[in-house]
């Protein structure tokens, strides 16, 4: 691809200026070809300046999440290498769906904003332009669909060991599909699939983080926040995506190829639910008790007060102390 | 509906004349109108004779599943409703999948011929024009995913029903999805869904029934066959349909409002599976037992030659006798 080569070149080069002649001897391509790469570049945001003798300087990227300034954090060999970015979108996982039949396992769908981003159980999900990370994984493991309900927990460790490596603040997962920082919400995640009875046809991972957001409105302002309002320093978005898709590449291999008992020590490490007292709601009602563990399926073992231990696969779930949970 | 009470009227009086005045007056429209309309119907394969004095006259009906032919059978308060019909479609399962999120619960798309009819498990399934039955019906059920194998199991009790009341021959569930007339298959049912790891979106139930094909290759003769060949006589598509969407509600509403229990003494009854030998194919392997009972769960419980129990919930089960397992 001229135009990544380009980029590539341009960036080696940063604050100096590169003849069009030197740029079309390396790329191989006329010098008017650079010139409309380079036009289409500015239009996206890259700030480069030209000059009749000295030829082209960058002078900065456009804070966008395209693949050409990803990829060059991404070290994985399936996810992301099909990659697809909107400036704005419905939903990442909405478009997610409806292509997925036809696109490969590991199809990234990335946007800077999306007007109707979702949550879990139809709850919408507030995604503001250019602060976060809206995006969705397409993938298609052999295993079966009530199995699926481990690839949230593959996705939320991934997310975990990401914002660690990236930005050094502590966060932990509520089970099963909240990242957790000083006990309010950075990053939800939302499991979709299609399936037969009894076979996969593809799962889609949405993963919303809050990187840089700061202007929420008030009615979420006790349960979200951002990695920036938190640690009070800029995320670099770029680093953090491609660090959540090759941490999600790692522990998705792992799952699949030596099984979920390879991922719930970490799950169990990561997890701000265990221990803690819990309410679950669901359609026939609610019950309080003390989460004691997740188990080999990756169910929450819940404890009641009269000693009698369930397993939740689902269900919404509240801890004490967390988010609007007083 | 102007085009659907004309075409009553015209059944009602099947081989008579009416003239365009009268039917101008009942239906309170122009005889433009009549005109306009009774041309469209020839097209579509009605017979409709004109006389320039008398009228016109309904000679024959297309046999074709389209609204009008099927809904005076149909006693459904929501299936069916919502009626989409195609001369020719790659799958009713694949439409029905793409405009599910869009359309009401109980949404049926029906085709006169399937060019890539699936079966489960991504086989092929064989759907030649006119003989058949190719449906998929659109549920909404506020149930777990993991309930959603019972929906095949409603799907498979209400096609035998429907067998029984239009073609009089005996004909049983091969579990979990096919149905048998004589050892061999008339009828296989596709459930496919999208869903959330606790929220199902939607369930497709594709339901493909050889009715009054012969035509069958090779390949296929020791396993499929149709409702004409095993009993001799032409069976009404348009009733057999109709009588399928009346028991699918029937049943479907009986399991959400009282639970699998409640179908469960049918599905056995009504199997063709339990106390036989079997084969059970899955990834890992295969294994042999004899199909005891099916459980609560919809499960088929299997003894082996050691007497062990075990529950299947998937994998490729052969009956021996059946098809072509010997």
């Amino acid at each position: 691809m001229l135009r990544q080569r380009l980029i590539r070149f341009l960036k080696e080069n940063k604050g100096e200026y590169i003849s069009g002649q030197k740029l079309s001897e390396q790329l191989n391509v006329s010098r008017t070809a650079i010139w409309k790469h380079i036009n289409e570049l500015k239009n996206e945001g890259y700030q480069i300046k030209s000059h009749h003798k000295l030829g082209y300087k960058l002078v900065s990227e456009p804070d966008l999440l395209i693949y050409e300034e990803v990829s060059p954090y991404l070290t994985t060999n399936f996810i992301g290498k099909n990659y697809i970015h909107k400036l704005t979108i419905d939903s990442t996982n909405n478009l997610a769906k409806e292509i997925a039949s036809k696109v490969p396992d590991g199809t990234v769908i990335i946007a800077e904003e999306q007007s109707a981003g979702r949550g879990r159980l139809g709850r919408s999900w507030l995604s503001q332009k250019g602060c976060g990370i809206w995006m969705s994984v397409i993938l298609k493991p052999n295993i079966q669909p009530q199995e699926a309900i481990n690839l949230t927990q593959v996705a939320a460790i991934s997310v975990v060991k990401a914002i660690e490596e990236l930005s050094h603040v502590e966060n932990k997962i509520k089970w099963p599909n909240d990242i957790i920082v000083n006990n309010k919400k950075v990053c939800g995640i939302l499991t979709e699939m299609s399936s037969e009875i009894d076979k996969i046809n593809y799962v889609v991972i949405g993963i919303g983080v809050n990187v840089n957001c700061y202007n929420f409105p008030e009615e979420l302002k006790g349960k979200a926040t951002s990695l920036n309002l938190e640690t009070n320093s800029k995320v670099d978005r770029k680093k953090l995506t491609a660090s959540i898709l090759n941490n999600l590449e790692f522990y998705y291999n792992t799952y699949l190829q030596k099984g979920f008992e390879y991922i719930r020590p970490i799950c169990i490490a990561k997890s701000i639910t265990i221990g803690r007292e819990i309410k679950v709601i669901y359609n026939e009602g609610e019950m309080v008790g003390k989460a004691v563990t997740i188990d080999s399926n990756g169910s929450l073992i819940v404890e009641t007060k009269e000693g009698k231990r369930l397993s939740i696969m689902s269900g919404d779930v509240s801890v004490r102390g967390l988010l609007d949970y007083i």
